[in-house]
């Protein structure tokens, strides 16, 4: 999408050696710069610092950290050492496991002299698919909006959005996102509600920038506001991303969506999770059960980065020195809860029949 | 309560000429400092930047700003202009309309040479009425975690609680933490999660340092946390204060309190509203409908204080720059979803009967 008023991807091929180089998301919104991945450790801080973030981005830079391993040392020992590292780097999230089976499964059959330029396809491959995948998220649930915009006889449709499932998350276009941003281009009014979404405050840093450098319409508010905003029919609309869902339709997202997929569900407004096929979990029946949850660093609590009065980044202390900390970094949105989910295949129920009549092959995808 | 080993209230008499002293909360948790009021003027810029701040305390500094007032001038025009000052600092607050109607019926009808001296002694017995209401309120909580505590046969009772509704909102002991703070005195071993309380972070400055000042074990969460560990069974009860309560059992309190209000049914936790009798505005129905909710300064969302690393305070921008941002400042949890409210008379239903078996009064109190 759209910044500073030229085309931007979050990760792309930087030079013919090899090199990748992505948007460095720590240091948005206040400066926007890049970072070079040389090597697979490049790749793993990346993910691990989540300079890059968001599931299918992560999953994007994990295929292309295979890549850069085979590039250096394309024999099965570097292989295994590349997949092993690159898959600690972040428990939740699905698509870095399932993009690094596929990089497996496509180079390890090849003799390794093969294997790096191989390695790179496929990585593009997965990036481009994932593009098609937004793009197509995208077009289906511009249907959704149209209908609320019909409804609202051209007054905007006000969506609230949790985390950041934007183009940011992704590669292009976003998943939560990607509706929004068809809408945008199809004229169809839309306006935002970006929650904050601490303590990492992706929203406010994230998908308030990149809304902003497009030039949608938004307004960021505190994770505390959107049931009341819900409650005084300021929502039409809540449609958020995940970083996994089960086979039955329970969606792992951002610790915080739940609270607001209760809201939407006490004020009767639709609740829609936007996700390609590769976040299905199709090995788990419970969310709430079985999605393991990430409990992050209690820095990301008692400190907050930001931008001081000098204009110069800086972080500061924000809880009562002393204070234990807790920070889980995930919460599971029961499938009872969500309206639907919009896949690249069309929009199906959040159940395991709903999400089978869009992918009926045996193990899918 | 107890703060560096001393015993401490909000707000004293600091010397005989009438001086009132506050607890500078707006210092807290880094620095631990107090403001003399020596005028009207200085009370309401206490109250409306939120120096003190939490229903009680407005209503008892609204109460002594009456009594600098008449103490600098007796006559009807001073009172009539210091109570509509101190009205419009606050416009959520309904203990401060109820404080400053009582100061203008017992001063009124007096000499103006009478009236200062009666107003401070009014002042100090709306405090210390406070005192006793909150010691009342955490008596008959207590009763309710003494329950907790028994079923889980001497495992910490974990309470859940928002915003800052400890003794730093009140006079001293607090309305929601009053329980907490009687457990912890009688013994009941107890925890409390503290919710940050975005954007102006209550939670993490306010209640987490008084919990911590007085030794009482407690975690800060960020408020997007809550509902997951009320999933995981991590919260055993929810206690929050009120800013303003329907003769109905609707309760408003700070941005989010609803959220969680929904979260506890879920999962069937026990939710909990605390407050005192001048909390409740018996002229109320319907405090989705009819309580005003203060839109607040944008700059409270896109700005965050907090403590740099050189130790000094200093503020940060926390939000993509261009962003619009709106800032509700409170929102109504339905009595639907509030399983009691705990006064100083008893624990009420959140109903008109239940509220009425408490306060048969007419016109309650």
């Amino acid at each position: 999408m759209q910044v500073n008023g030229a085309a931007y991807r979050t990760l792309w091929l930087a030079d013919a050696d090899g090199t990748i180089a992505v948007i460095d998301q720590t240091q948005l919104p206040f400066v926007f710069t890049q970072q070079s991945l040389r090597t697979v450790a490049d790749a793993a801080t990346a993910i691990r610092d989540m300079i890059v973030r968001g599931a299918p981005l992560i999953g994007v830079t994990a295929a292309y950290g295979v890549a850069l391993a085979l590039r250096h040392d394309p024999d099965d020992t570097s292989l295994d050492a590349a997949i092993r590292l690159l898959a600690g780097t972040r428990p939740t999230a699905v698509n870095l496991r399932w993009a690094l089976e596929r990089m497996r499964r496509v180079v390890l059959p090849l003799p390794p002299a093969q294997r790096a330029l191989r390695a790179y396809a496929e990585a593009k491959a997965i990036a481009d698919e994932d593009v098609a995948c937004c793009a197509a998220i995208g077009r289906h649930g511009l249907a959704l909006l149209r209908e609320i915009a019909r409804r609202k006889a051209g007054r905007a449709v006000n969506v609230l959005t949790h985390c950041n499932a934007g183009w940011l998350a992704c590669v292009d276009w976003g998943t939560a996102l990607a509706p929004v941003y068809a809408a945008f281009e199809a004229g169809v009014p839309v306006h935002v509600y970006v929650d904050e979404t601490r303590p990492r405050s992706q929203g406010a840093f994230l998908t308030a920038f990149e809304l902003g450098a497009h030039g949608v319409p938004h307004t960021v508010i505190a994770d505390n506001a959107g049931g009341h905003l819900m409650q005084r029919g300021e929502v039409d609309i809540c449609i958020v991303g995940s970083d996994r869902a089960t086979a039955t339709g329970d969606v792992a997202n951002k610790i915080g969506t739940y609270l607001k997929a209760l809201a939407a569900r006490d004020n009767d407004v639709p609740f829609y999770a936007a996700l390609p096929f590769s976040t299905i979990d199709w090995s788990l029946e419970d969310g709430v059960r079985e999605v393991p949850i990430e409990e992050r660093s209690p820095r990301e609590v008692t400190h907050l980065r930001g931008r001081g009065a000098d204009g110069q980044p800086t972080e500061v202390e924000v809880v009562a020195p002393g204070s234990r900390v807790r920070n889980p970094g995930f919460d599971v949105t029961p499938a009872r809860l969500v309206t639907g989910i919009i896949t690249e295949r069309g929009i199906a129920a959040a159940s395991r029949d709903g999400l089978r009549s869009l992918y009926p092959e045996p193990g899918s995808a």
